[in-house]
């Protein structure tokens, strides 16, 4: 139940999406939606990274914080059924196959969790308008995308 | 005061954008940030569609709701910087040179302004659990969406 509990809070994937979550759009369809939501993402964690190495505005942050936590909290996981680990979507998909393996669910529920725990304090943290504090929830975010890629996405 | 606050509210568009946005990306980051937000958007709306249309899934309208709901108050006009009428993200833009006019801001005000209003309600009926009322919530938001398509989006 652990497992399952933390996969539906956060990334919701494989075994939870299929189980959970009502499948939405064909696979090149989920594909192209989670590279947008990636995307997506990526835009925000940019914007602030700008307002920790520039100027700081508060509401930036605060905007692009709560784009994190809402995409984080939305169980993306529903967009990587088993007959999308290959095919194209903007650009051909990078998942591995291992994303996709019985031996990974663990792995992968820790690595969700993780990601969603730090998605959901950077919006609390924004919130605060402490830009050190800020900075350093930035970098353990960060650290939490990269886990994820790692393991799971092929280099381009 | 008013249209800028609308704008700042909202999509955040042109002029507002640019004295209270700071720039963040290449124009072509800008284009595939901006096609992959809205995009995230599609996602989102399939997902409640899918709910109204077939089994009502609570805690997935609301996933979505937020999503869309973040990503409307995100200020994408800063996406849209004037040098980017033209280029390349994902795919060409589409969007209009109508929309970088001085003459279009009032409108572009008006239309940001109402799609804003509509995406903080469907994420507030979400959380009611009624499916009747985000149905409906779900056509005026898709109707403030079309808004803007028709005005300032080339076609396919």
């Amino acid at each position: 139940m652990k497992i399952r509990t933390i996969l539906a809070a956060s990334l919701g994937l494989t075994l939870a999406s299929t189980t959970l979550a009502q499948v939405v759009g064909k696979p090149e369809d989920q594909i192209r939606w989670r590279q947008s939501a990636y995307h997506t993402l990526a835009w925000s964690m940019a914007r602030i990274k700008a307002n920790v190495e520039g100027t700081y505005n508060k509401d930036q942050v605060v905007e692009a914080a709560n784009v994190i936590q809402a995409v984080a909290n939305s169980k993306m996981g529903a967009l990587f059924q088993p007959n999308t680990g290959s095919g194209k979507g903007w650009k051909e998909t990078r998942v591995k196959p291992e994303f996709f393996k019985a031996e990974s669910r663990d792995e992968l529920g820790r690595i969700a969790g993780a990601y969603g725990k730090e998605a959901n304090e950077m919006a609390r943290v924004a919130a605060t308008g402490d830009a050190g504090a800020v900075k350093a929830q930035f970098g353990k975010l960060g650290e939490s995308c990269k886990a994820c890629h790692d393991k799971f996405r092929k280099d381009e």
